[in-house]
């Protein structure tokens, strides 16, 4: 049995080492364009804020380490440039020249996820950078040095331009923050948004939400993003406005694309091709409130999958449940979480949502140092169900969601889920567990 | 309607408010024997840790707040003597003096638990003392003051020992543990027992587990505890070895009791008597994994049964789920959580256990700043169940545990719950949540 894999990231490198483990017999060769294999992509915004780390620091394990201890073939500097499915075959270049064809009894594409750039002039210019690969990492640092960046603009306000804007200002630069749509993080309801933007602003990041970016300019000292009201000057622009699904060699190969552009599979990873799967950020997955395929591309997701293609390649027979669309960051002292639908995404799947939001504290009565948590939970009037939870606080909100997510699993209503048994205690939060109080005011609206 | 309830702590105060809210024109009598009510029991060693602090900070609301804006006729001094159920009445003595007799249509017990005292001389010593109502809150505060405590001995080492050793020795005091059995506790993995071991002792207290105690006698400065093989010299002695609850009443009343004592009650927290119901730390529940009845008094259940009584008797039919023995405390920098069964307890109701005890660490790869957490679970080799879980560490225990929680109430497969989609972040977790990890290993022996 040959296993190829495209891609030696999270996804690519689970399912290799995984499948070797169940098959030291299996040749399983990983074939993958950049120099890097198998790192914390997630930590780079972490390992950005602090100069004096090395961004091979997220390298979980090394190439060679692949190679010589588990008897994988990686073969980095291969870029594959398309799949011949009718012959088995997959066909590209290594190191930018030499040609190579390889076949394959079960491949595996695990292609990722690519920054989106926006539809402006100037996104090529020097020191304007996105954050996917670790080399995109690597040439943010070395840009912040090399330049001294005194100020950086970042366009976009989701989760991985928090993490930029933290990190940045950490190391003492100025932090601009600019996006076309007027609200922070739309999914999350405004009272919730406006703690954030607090946040953010009480650590001397300006935001400018509702401004179209109009281009980017060489300035006098450097570049210049234009927007719409203002012209904002910077020494590196970040771009932050989201990824899209790595699915051409997918889509060039016949198969079956999916929301976003993702690449269709279904719960055991498998794409409408019997020998090719697909996992992590490049393919979809099942969402286990609406049963529905989506597109939610993350790190957990990309390594369970990643796994179950490397035990299904192996004769096994493993079938994924799905994605709850569980998801938590840090924006400075906030934790921002969620599990499920918001309101909007459940009106959208055919639910009847109804929302609550209420605001607790994170320690029980007369504890002290307790602060703020926000939670707004949603349900289904009709069935009765948990559709989703959102939550802020400075504390007791990062692993408190998880409860959340596995309610969500069990597909339980929110009058059940109001019975399960939390944990308490002073430091930690009050008798009624905030999750718990959201569920029984929910209720009362059910 | 005339309800009346004895007790005025969680339980009791909890249905009181939920009655009058539910039916404002309800007569609704509280007969407490203290002069507190509604108070945060809990959170006492916190208070006692903080001599600035007055005792009263834990009173949630006072007795006139729920006469004057609840119109609860809420009676202190009180004490209940008998309840004579065949009439439908309750006597005993007021302000220690004055008899009273009142009829009820329905009745709540919620009397709560009392400390157990070890059968020992010199357990009425003056300086000896228990924690559980606020005037032993206060007491020990007092205690602390005038005899300018320099050296306390804690009798036990359950999770109210240690919150109270914490509290001791954040007022500068010398603090000493013992206790008869071997293991420090004795729920806990062993690996797991010892690092709270050594946190215990890094924080420079003594631990004497394997002591049974003989006695406590006057000593030259203060009181001496007698154990086996040493002798602890001591100006405060706290004795926490676990608490009874107080059914003495329930059952001169003919009702049925339960587990240790507690007093039976269904679903509906009704007792044999139909009038009379029981909840709070006084009252039984059945276990959500075992389906049997069990006796586990902790705060959140007694608050919830307060209400599903109330409801109940304003003619609604609440049913409660049960318990899962959810549970967590803080020693000194230590998290320490638990849901479900152990693996004794899985045995003893009939299970084929199966235990996994794993160590992981609490952020990221290459993310500072990480602690080790141990998560210990338990399945069941026949149907698959997850049956409980055990963690411990210095961050993101407490609230971890909850998702556990709610996989026990969903009655999750191990299988199920390692799909479960859970929060990551860097600064958070390992992208396999130490849960998931857990159970992951767990499946390979199952």
């Amino acid at each position: 049995m040959k296993f190829v894999v495209i891609g030696a990231d999270a996804a690519g490198m689970s399912a290799a080492s995984r499948a070797k483990r169940n098959d030291p017999d299996m040749e399983v060769i990983v074939l993958e364009k950049t120099s890097d294999v198998s790192y914390s992509a997630c930590g780079m915004p972490y390992n950005i804020a602090d100069a004096t780390r090395g961004m091979d620091d997220l390298v979980v394990r090394p190439a060679n380490v692949f190679r010589e201890k588990q008897g994988i073939d990686v073969r980095t500097g291969h870029c594959v440039e398309g799949i011949d499915a009718s012959r088995g075959k997959v066909f590209g270049s290594a190191q930018g020249a030499e040609r190579f064809e390889l076949n394959y009894d079960r491949l595996l594409i695990a292609t990722g996820a690519s920054p989106i750039w926006p539809q402006i002039q100037g996104v090529k210019l020097p020191g304007v950078l996105a954050l996917k690969s670790l080399a995109d990492g690597r040439r943010i640092k070395q840009v912040i040095t090399e330049r001294e960046v005194k100020t950086a603009v970042i366009l976009g306000m989701g989760y991985i331009a928090m993490e930029m804007a933290e990190a940045l200002r950490s190391r003492g630069m100025a932090v601009i923050m600019v996006k076309p749509r007027p609200r922070v993080l739309p999914w999350m309801p405004e009272k919730m948004a406006a703690e954030l933007q607090k946040e953010l602003e009480k650590n001397a990041v300006t935001l400018y939400p509702g401004q179209p970016i109009e281009g980017i300019e060489k300035g006098k000292n450097g570049l210049r993003v234009v927007c719409r009201d203002v012209c904002l000057d910077a020494d590196l622009v970040v771009v932050a406005i989201g990824v899209t699904p790595n699915s051409d060699l997918a889509a060039g190969a016949g198969l079956k694309l999916s929301v976003d552009a993702s690449i269709a599979v279904d719960r055991q990873l498998k794409t409408v091709d019997e020998a090719i799967f697909a996992a992590g950020d490049c393919a979809d997955a099942f969402h286990v409130v609406t049963g529905q395929r989506c597109w939610i591309p993350l790190a957990l997701r990309a390594n369970r999958a990643g796994w179950a293609v490397a035990d299904n390649v192996c004769g096994k027979s493993v079938a994924l449940d799905g994605v709850a669309a569980t998801a938590v960051f840090k924006a400075f002292d906030l934790q921002v979480a969620r599990t499920g639908l918001t309101v909007p995404q459940a009106s959208e799947a055919g639910f009847d949502p109804v929302q609550e939001l209420i605001q607790t504290r994170s320690r029980a009565h007369a504890h002290p140092g307790a602060a703020a948590i926000w939670v707004q939970m949603v349900g289904d009037r009709q069935s009765g169900r948990l559709l989703g939870v959102q939550m802020l606080g400075r504390e007791g909100v990062a692993h408190r969601i998880n409860a959340g997510a596995v309610a969500l699993h069990a597909r339980m209503t929110v009058e059940r889920f109001a019975q399960t048994d939390l944990a308490y205690a002073p430091p930690f939060g009050p008798v009624w567990d905030p999750l718990l109080t959201a569920a029984n005011q929910l209720l009362k609206k059910m």
